[in-house]
């Protein structure tokens, strides 16, 4: 529903190719390094960085983001002087893989124990911060909807797991693993529920996958509208729970405000101080709510 | 339609009235001085103040709001020595009335002058802080809505008067005389919209006058919705604009989202840094587009 300047997302979706990607073209066309301005609603003086794409078989060439205050300053810089030379030091290396791990915890379900409803966020993050949009607001929410219903002693009909994801920032291998264990065990996976858009306010929830499943999910919009989740639209469920997608699983995400969300995303500004409690609580309820009536109704 | 424990105002207007009425009880049993706890949401060091109910013909006693954190740590002071003495200094007090302004500045209409659309917020704060959110936002959003007509080169059909009120916090004298002003002129405000709840993401718009008028507004919901302006119901107008209700206007009060609002109200925590740039020009762009529809079709 919501319009593409209402929605932070939709900007980050059409600027973000230019980090993705940048590095890769340069390097095609001869480049020796690049700077890239940091894909941030926010002026401010942190480097916003992200995942790139490979450099195939061109030469691997050095790649860093610089703040919104920074590209304004170098690109000044140049104006003025097109001579201009930067001294360029960096020491990020890739390293090789090594071995991490999901971190689970399911209530069974009382009646329908193979029915698992999938609720989650990730633990990896970019950058020195603390991660906290992006995305420990989703892995906090996702183990509250947890917490809450054991709280009101709901007894669900339906299996609820909790995943926090990991190495959705690098790869997404955590959602991949996820997804081929539940195949390989033959689980049904009836809907995964995503928060990774921050922890602000809650609006509403976006769905992926069967459109009759989703209207009929969508006619309990009513029940909570009155905590704000107005926007029932169809959208993007979740990078970790995409894995899902060709298990017929409804794939959800959680709608927060984005207004505020990609002024921390990605740099040292995504602290904890920067999460309001109410907001982050909010979400989490109305996660548990939706959660509860799927592990009562089912997808139908 | 919000329910009580999600608008945060809803908690307000309960608590409140110990801080509005506590000291004028303490006097009449023979208290000497009031200390009483912060009414906010938050958790925090600052000491959240506001207007009190007049001492009537009882002994004016001294009062004061400790932070929240420092009426828990009074309260544990007090359970473990109930014989506690406490020193209290105050140095602030009641000066006489001086004279102090609104600040208008309007758009004639180009097809019915006559009929007035009002816009505002108000000038004064309480506390030490910029009175950021409460209520420098309103009074910035509502001179948006002058600015963006301009920019546009719109030529409303009806006047559009930007109001910053004075003295909202301690009596509401700007109110009072601007009502009184449009009376004494004879003039007609068919519509008064008021910006009073702080600058955060808008939500809708609350209605207080004739209903069969606000249902009609009430239609361009959906012209609105996209940006997340979902909820249009019956409410408070604004302090402000509420000695216009004999005057048949069409009261109208943004409700922006209320989750992180007390957190900063009437405190020295209450500066432009709280604000958020994106969440601020929603407002002043959701009630530009009200108004700019109120200036073309009337209220009816």
């Amino acid at each position: 529903m919501n319009p593409e300047y209402y929605n932070t997302f939709h900007a980050y979706g059409e600027a973000v190719m230019y980090r993705w990607a940048g590095a890769n073209r340069a390097s095609k066309y001869g480049a020796v390094g690049v700077i890239v301005r940091s894909v941030t609603l926010s002026y401010d003086d942190f480097p916003h960085t992200g995942s790139m794409a490979d450099y195939d078989s061109l030469p691997e060439i050095p790649a860093c983001a610089v703040s919104t205050v920074g590209a304004k300053k170098l690109s000044e810089a140049i104006k003025t002087n097109p001579d201009l030379k930067v001294i360029y030091k960096a020491s990020c290396k890739k390293l090789p893989d090594a071995p991490s791990h999901n971190v689970i915890a399911e209530i069974k379900g009382s009646m329908y124990p193979d029915e698992i409803i999938t609720v989650g966020g990730h633990l990896d993050a970019w950058e020195t911060g603390d991660g906290a949009h992006d995305d420990g607001t989703g892995v906090v929410q996702s183990m509250e909807v947890i917490r809450l219903l054991k709280a009101l002693n709901i007894k669900p009909k339906r299996t609820i797991r909790c995943v926090a994801f990991m190495n959705e920032e690098n790869g997404g291998k955590g959602g991949e693993k996820y997804a081929a264990e539940c195949k390989a065990k033959n689980e049904k996976v009836i809907a995964a529920l995503e928060s990774d858009g921050g922890g602000a306010t809650p609006q509403g929830f976006s769905f992926q996958g069967d459109t009759v499943k989703a209207e009929n999910i969508m006619k309990w919009k009513n029940l909570l509208l009155p905590w704000g989740l107005y926007d029932w639209s169809y959208g993007h469920g979740g990078s970790d729970i995409d894995h899902l997608k060709d298990q017929g699983t409804m794939m959800i995400g959680l709608i927060p405000d984005s207004q505020r969300y990609f002024d921390y995303h990605h740099a040292a500004s995504d602290t904890f101080d920067k999460v309001n409690r109410r907001e982050l609580e909010l979400g989490a309820a109305g996660m548990a709510a939706l959660v509860y009536l799927l592990s009562e109704y089912g997808v139908k």
